[in-house]
């Protein structure tokens, strides 16, 4: 494994000399985040579609996971079971706009992952850099355990487990332990454990630390880069149920889903489930005795146990819901955790938005309102009283104090700004899917897909790493 | 499926006119060879060693079966369930002799594949073309259901199903329906079905028919390439024992495998099966309650079944052996079909050797003495007074008639040329291994293997089609 080990000692160097000012050092978290045998023992995907371009390079890197759809360029990497997807690329001569400018790409976006280690992490586009469109940019990066990457081109970026960076641009930022941010661009930046701050410049900006000693007992990451706490002791019990799917060559497909709605093979559903039309279940989602209704979508590494979904609900990357019945278009953010339980249930009212990052761990039953926006750590209905609050009261404020969080700005705008990306994710997965060609989502787009599956070397030095690999044009 | 469809036409086009001077057209073999919605179910894999050099270029194709193990480019051709192996393809600044002159490769040597449709085809490498020993080339070339091309090749030829060519080289040939070639350079040659040909120029030549009938019992392929008759009724009752095994990422593997043998996780293990020390059992081979001594070997699409080999001993290519006992360094050829029953056992003693596309359709228990080359078609005992001589005694003969079978040239010579071949397919699959580096053979070098699997688009114009894909460098 000499090859592997070189690897992780360039990849470090390259991130702590980015990082230095920062005051942070990634080697502990590199050295142990994973026993090094288990590289050469899992595999890589890609997938293949005709809807999607189809251009794949991967040099002197080491892989696991993924699924791409997208152009991609990995170089000098460690992509450990992490998910890309670049299903939202944009393509060759698409205009986009930045704060009022617009530019034309010339060529089709590409992901550029480079002397970077993401591990167990999800990364979707819509990247939001005006520098190069052209390319989404993973530069210099370490993801720990399920970090989510979306939307943000990261360089010089240190992102802790279960953080998520949201359609940002980040240079030499450190991001704590389940730490969100979407605040335009970041450079030497430290966002603490546990913040949720969305920042839109001159518009508005919400902000949320959750309080002392509660991260550390959901996520917990000690100086080796040991993951412990009840998140990963929730996912850890389910990780055996993804192992008959990734033993085979075409894992079997869940029965009687509509014609119109998608269910990934790499999903896992287990007991009584059943998905509506226009739904979308993707890669590594896990369901189990749950219901999703017409147009509903479960995300990657979402997990659904004993759930009800009414319809056109949204579980972003990462969310998991848990004895809760969720109405009419909901929406929970990423990395969100609702864990209900028999005698303590949840509900969350249609046109609820149950904000990235949200804990509600019922200790006796919890209803969220219709049209309620809910977010920090709640436990009680009376925690509600300072983290949750009405939508159109809301989008009346101009400054808002509840609890931990402080809002400043045009709630309007907020409230608009969600309202609109939650019509986009639905729109983008296909959720209004009406049988004509402009309204396919991915839920219709990605149902003819195949595999190809791509496994390391198996002795001596290159052990856990790849060789060369170009799909598609070799452009 | 369009773009499959265009691609059967270009082919056809190509052989086409190339064979038009032979009288052949394959239209409508490849029309019908294989249902097109096939096309699209299988897969390919690619096996990775570190042992191999590691070049894959994949061009406007469609693929399935193959695994490899050398540098390969496929350009615009249909390799069905095929297994192309490159283990022994040439390296940079190996010196090669043809026929007393000498050089060297000023690279790697690659096959080359163009315009070709291969069916089933086994192709294995060790080639004897002088113009360019850089490129082992498939041109042109159609080959119907389970033949074999070894170390040949091909530009401009038709193969029948179940026809073998061996260490020839080829232009504008027709390969009737399991006739066996080994003839140096041919142009513009039509081979008879059913003809076991070998000539060495000015040295021997040996020369069978089957009789009348009896070929078009075991092989018989309709004008709408349709393929019949005992050979394809044999393996058609065993295919379905690979869909395990094509369906798992990496397949089961064997219990008590010694260390120094390797038992390729695509072969079919059934019922009470053994394989002593340096044994090699390949892929795609098919072994029932069989035992395989030491340093034995089963290569690609053999068949062995209620069989019990002493050790050394070789079944090449499709050779299919039931109810038999093999003595010590029994050489079985290629497509050779070994029948006994529980009361008609086949035993063949030590040292001897059934020549390629022998049929022993025991009626009654055969015994084939040790020191033994046997041919041609025998279903009793009495019919290896004509089809049967001692080794020593051949090797006396300068002219020799027997049965359908004649021989003329140095019998010492050819007795000669078969021994050294044996014992260099044993030294190359590794049955000499005695713990040293030198030793060391594909049962040896091909067990730390991983496979990349490769599937075809599924919908639309693409669907069967392949990507273009490289694998290693891109040179």
């Amino acid at each position: 494994m000499k090859q592997l080990e070189a690897l992780f000692d360039h990849i470090t160097s390259r991130v702590n000399v980015n990082l230095k000012p920062m005051g942070v050092d990634v080697a502990p978290y590199l050295k142990n985040a994973v026993p090094r045998e288990r590289h050469a023992r899992y595999y890589a995907f890609y997938a293949l579609t005709t809807d999607h371009p189809m251009h794949f390079r991967f040099r002197s890197s080491s892989l696991s996971g993924t699924y791409f759809l997208g152009k991609t360029f990995v170089d000098r990497s460690i992509l450990y079971k992490s998910d890309l997807r670049g299903d939202e690329l944009k393509a060759k001569g698409d205009e986009v706009e930045f704060e009022g400018g617009r530019t034309r790409l010339f060529q089709d976006e590409s992901f550029l992952i480079s002397n970077s280690f993401l591990n167990k992490t999800l990364v979707h586009n819509n990247s939001k850099n005006p520098q190069i469109p052209e390319y989404f940019r993973i530069l210099n990066t370490v993801a720990m355990p399920w970090a989510n990457i979306h939307g943000t081109t990261t360089e010089g970026v240190y992102l802790g487990p279960f953080s998520t960076v949201d359609l940002s641009v980040m240079h030499s930022c450190v991001v704590g332990d389940f730490a969100y941010v979407q605040a335009g661009d970041l450079s030497r930046e430290t966002i603490e454990p546990g913040r949720v701050w969305i920042k839109y410049d001159g518009l508005f900006e919400f902000d949320y630390v959750y309080p002392a000693g509660v991260v550390e007992k959901y996520v917990s990451l000690d100086g080796n880069g040991r993951l412990s706490g009840e998140f990963s002791d929730y996912l850890d019990e389910r990780k055996e149920d993804f192992v008959p799917i990734y033993s085979s060559v075409v894992p079997d497909a869940m029965e009687n889903v509509p014609d119109d709605a998608f269910v990934s093979l790499y999903a896992v559903i287990k007991g009584d489930c059943a998905v509506g039309h226009n739904a979308l279940v993707a890669q590594r989602a896990h369901i189990e005795n749950s219901r999703l209704g017409d147009g509903a979508n479960a995300q990657e590494n979402c997990y659904i146990l004993n759930s009800r979904y009414d319809g056109m609900d949204v579980t972003a990357h990462g969310g998991k819901v848990i004895h809760t019945h969720l109405g009419i278009k909901v929406f929970v953010g990423f990395n969100s955790f609702l864990r209900g339980s028999e005698n303590a249930e949840i509900t969350v009212g249609t046109n609820s938005i149950v904000m990235p990052h949200t804990i509600i761990d019922a200790e006796e039953p919890i209803h969220v309102p219709d049209n309620s926006l809910v977010w920090g750590y709640v436990t009680r209905q009376a925690d509600l009283d300072t983290q949750c609050i009405s939508l159109d009261e809301f989008a009346k404020a101009k400054v808002l104090s509840l609890g931990n969080m402080r809002f400043q700005g045009d709630g309007a705008a907020f409230v608009r700004a969600f309202k609109h990306r939650i019509d986009h994710i639905l729109e983008e997965n296909g959720a209004y899917y009406d049988g004509s060609e402009e309204t396919k989502g991915h839920a219709q787009k990605t149902q003819k897909v195949s595999f190809n599956i791509l496994q390391p070397f198996q002795s001596g030095d290159a052990t856990g790493m790849y060789p060369t690999m170009t799909i598609g044009d070799n452009a």
